[in-house]
């Protein structure tokens, strides 16, 4: 829980995606009042980290076009951090101006995957990272920069990706003045094992600049690869509600962890998520109703909350 | 790795419940040719324990009516041991006649479920259990007998199922004499700090007698209770091909765990099953052309094996 959280029950922070990751990736745009109005469900539902849009070209991804409009309104919810992705300075220049509360920028550890998705280099992106730091550092001190290293556990073009590769990237990018370091399973590639071996090892490298678990549910291991990184220490976990978001397979094989499902694991466990399990899956009808007929996924609320379910959130809230 | 596996480069054993758990959820009967040519395919995968049927009478469940000829096939599939489920000592006779390796009897956990579904308290069916293992030690000393307890881990009947009632039950099994105490999340609601507390618990309690993890993937933690399930120190896991049985809920949220993903996992993690990812996945072919029509699960034969895989029990072979 590192900042704006004025909710002190919660054990991990669950940083939703799905208004960036999960409508960047669909071919409908949701209109923007319909955005608003998931914003404020999943804000109700207690998340308190929410990723509203990313800053970049709207003739490139026009579903990101009122990004600076879901930020103001955004900043208007009490308790939450505003994040926005930016992939470059100028990026960052607009969500500044926007007002946003952090900034997330990817950053491929796969050198094939970074020239193929932003045409530059890893260490040009080191350094794009850097000037964006100085831009912050000059013009807005109290924002907070995460890099995420995407690709962090395997390349569906290069294939493996050096772990060595990845914690120099990861201590680069801390060096370069980010304030976390998260890894991202952007090919759903990464199993239990690796992910507790590599996330130790950029903690032993970077210590509490080690941010967020970013996984994906592409061959069903998501839940389990964010146990794993649970089981080391990581505290910051993102996830898409329905599941929304990166799914170039089959049904069901979305790319994104689903909140819902995430949401319930951790609570079962008794790790309390500040998440209100029925207010969260409540979430789904403003998503649903913005984006008809886009299909989306998640087992909890298919199959429901199981007979004496108890929410460690709810526990902890009447203390 | 128990008994009867003669291939040694596995580090934890695939337990197929789909042609007992799946076949029997399902309404269609699949012909016995069909079976057979599934259960070739199994063990051509590589699995080395299968649950091939059940004995209770035809009239009950006759999709498990071959179950004896299901049997003979499988005797002669080398290095296989051969399983059946059994609810009570007349089917374990029809069983120890049929030839199989290794029975297993389902005892609940939570009082309302015995009663609702054999209509015998706990009690009584632990009596069953001792005479089935009396039985067995007179007829056929060679058989392995497994106690699964059902519903350890919450019940849809009574909600919560007393973790101290689950070890103490665990105890009388072993006290009544069988050779393994396994653990069944038969409704979905275990999540991964509860499986780890209670299989700690039940090791400590009857050590090595401590058997197989049964999870279901209901709310989608299937593979990470697997996961805290092998951290503890399990070695033998349930699972079914395509995820086949036990759904009463959604498309996708399939009681079974899928076979092919957990074997994914354990072998990206480095863990051997044994099990080759291509043939398994081959052996859907069989399974789906004796049940036209049924849909089956599984995340990572939709996603493919990931670029860069390496199989544990590919390497091992070749050592």
């Amino acid at each position: 829980m590192k900042q704006r959280n004025d909710i002190a029950v919660a054990d991990v922070l669950i940083s939703e995606v799905g208004p960036r990751d999960g409508l960047q990736s669909v071919k409908a745009t949701m209109p923007t009042a319909d955005k608003l109005r998931w914003l404020d469900a999943l804000h109700a539902a207690g998340l308190r980290e929410i990723e509203v849009g990313s800053f970049v070209p709207a003739r490139l991804l026009p579903q990101m076009a009122d990004a600076a409009d879901l930020v103001r309104h955004a900043r208007m919810l009490p308790g939450l951090t505003v994040m926005a992705l930016v992939p470059n300075l100028r990026g960052a220049q607009a969500a500044l101006d926007a007002g946003v509360h952090k900034i997330t920028i990817p950053v491929s550890a796969s050198a094939a995957h970074s020239l193929a998705n932003v045409r530059k280099t890893r260490e040009e992106m080191v350094e794009e990272v850097r000037a964006i730091v100085q831009l912050r550092d000059a013009t807005a001190p109290g924002v907070a920069v995460e890099a995420g290293v995407s690709t962090a556990f395997g390349c569906t073009l290069q294939g493996l990706v050096s772990e060595d590769e990845v914690v120099r990237l990861a201590a680069a990018l801390a060096k370069a003045g980010v304030n976390e370091v998260g890894l991202s399973d952007t090919t759903g590639m990464a199993n239990p094992a690796q992910v507790r071996r590599l996330f130790q090892r950029v903690m032993d490298e970077i210590g509490d600049k080690t941010g967020a678990a970013h996984m994906h549910n592409t061959r069903g291991l998501g839940l389990a690869n964010c146990l794993a990184a649970y089981d080391v220490g990581v505290r910051t976990f993102d996830a898409s509600l329905g599941g929304l978001g990166g799914c170039p397979y089959a049904p069901g094989a979305s790319g994104n962890v689903v909140t819902e499902d995430l949401v319930f694991m951790f609570e079962a466990m008794g790790i309390a998520t500040g998440v209100d399990m029925g207010r969260l899956i409540a979430a789904r009808g403003p998503l649903q109703a913005g984006l008809p007929g886009e299909t989306i996924y998640g087992m909890t609320p298919e199959a429901g909350l199981p007979k004496g379910f108890i929410s460690r959130t709810r526990e902890a809230a009447h203390v």
